[in-house]
């Protein structure tokens, strides 16, 4: 069998004799021996992200029953200690929080792929499911990302190192983005799933053009026309995660995809207008998607 | 009585008729008549804010404590149905939390600067408690924030508005900072209170410098050599959110301040070495700071 576990980008860790992922409160006591790591987490095919913890627990109930896995009962959240991402496990499928936007995912994905490597999972996929804003497409719209742009309208991550600017590209992986269309689609679903490029950015107000957050110093018809420079990139939905992600998991060479629902349309307006059981059922529609897509990456 | 009420920087929030605090689940349904809200918020004089719900929710036992605030049972997440952020208030102090990172927090900041604009508080402090990584400092030292450094030590924050790169000033307000150190310290605190500059980044491992991240291109001395650039350059602690928080603050001209313990010196390593007990004991000594700072401040 060829080695289709994860290689860090990172030579220090060669040396390092222990890890401890701070944020996950999950200890690698020893680097050489990670056995008992292997036994808890060795099986993982897919780790799915999204917001909240308590969005991850009932994507894990969704999995446990379309994946048929014999369990019962509430699902543990294995980080609960740490305090500060939930971690449920399903199977070979983790579903993990990741809070919101690129800073507080960074943290837990540099984390969670370092948990791959130690644990030596083979050719694992990283799955986010989450909401955003939508562009030019209906309320409830699955969009699966093919390129992710940043908030500098840049199909690219910018990232702080060592106090000098470094840019990334970030695409994800185009064979995850063609199965998640191939398989996770269901012809009445009743609600459309498409693959688009996404924005990610830094800001929920002005970084996305919106007229009501506690600052904003252009007008409405600027924010359109910026909002038709993203539509006329191929640019379908807006959320705060995608750059960051798709630039990580492509530098290590990791499988990634990322798949949200709209929850407006910004081409018609700022503010979130559906109702509370509307985004109840919308917030369900990736579960599907990803869930129909990851029973198929199973079974082969 | 002047008035000393928040006054926002967004001229489209003078025509909307309604307003919905997404992410706080909060309907401000006639922006007009707020009275609702003014008899809910009118008399809040602070708010903290904090990574973790569960450590606002401490934060708030604290303060009842400590303000002899006459209420008793366990404090109510006022947001809970937002699902996002918790939300605890005592007396005039709210403690809300804001995750990990400036994406995170930059949204609950700008719709808690809103509520305070539509209940109309009186001259209120904005006040982040957090924990970070120190400099040159020993760990458990707490650090409030003077000037807001990025990851491109700059002190200053960046954004990404309409496409283009906007850069805005970073300082905290001068006269917090003086009276945190004046009446948070006691002289039988057993740690060190200072201000001193905090660099904020929008990455944990690649961001701050550090060589345990799943991604690492630069050497052991080229890291120490950044550390040491941000060491002259007065910074003694590093965290996610000073830039942004700083930013935002002094744009709309609320007052705030950023008070933080440190976990690790990170001029001697990478990783959190303390044990659980001990993290738990620094996580309350910016309670302390923070809570007589706050006592002083309602007395006036």
């Amino acid at each position: 069998m060829s080695d289709k576990t994860v290689k860090l980008l990172n030579p220090h860790l060669e040396t390092a004799r222990s890890d401890y992922l701070y944020h996950l409160d999950i200890n690698v006591a020893n680097t050489r021996d990670t056995s008992e790591l292997q036994n808890r987490f060795g099986d993982v095919r897919v780790i799915c992200m999204g917001g909240t913890g308590s969005r991850m627990r009932q994507l894990a109930l969704h999995l446990r029953h379309i994946l048929v896995v014999p369990e019962s009962g509430d699902p543990v959240d294995l980080c609960e200690r740490g305090n500060r991402y939930a971690m449920y496990k399903v199977g070979p499928v983790l579903c993990v929080s990741h809070g919101i936007g690129s800073s507080s995912f960074s943290v837990v994905l540099h984390e969670l792929i370092k948990l791959l490597k130690y644990a030596r999972c083979q050719d694992p996929v990283l799955l986010r499911i989450g909401t955003c804003g939508g562009l030019g497409v209906p309320p409830g719209t699955v969009v699966a990302t093919k390129n992710a742009f940043n908030g500098l309208l840049r199909n690219e991550h910018e990232i702080a190192i060592l106090g000098q600017r470094v840019v990334r590209p970030a695409q994800f992986s185009e064979d995850v983005i063609r199965d998640i269309i191939a398989f996770g689609v269901d012809a009445n679903d009743g609600f459309q799933t498409i693959s688009a490029n996404t924005m990610g950015t830094d800001c929920f107000y002005e970084g996305q053009g919106r007229t009501d957050g506690a600052i904003c110093e252009y007008s409405e018809k600027d924010k359109m026309e910026f909002l038709q420079k993203c539509h006329d990139l191929g640019i379908r939905n807006i959320e705060m995660e995608a750059s960051m992600f798709a630039s990580v998991t492509q530098k290590v060479g990791v499988k990634a995809g990322d798949v949200c629902v709209t929850l407006i349309d910004r081409l018609k307006g700022d503010q979130v207008t559906i109702t509370i059981d509307q985004k109840h059922e919308f917030e369900q529609r990736p579960f599907f998607v990803v869930g129909r897509y990851i029973k198929r990456l199973l079974q082969q």
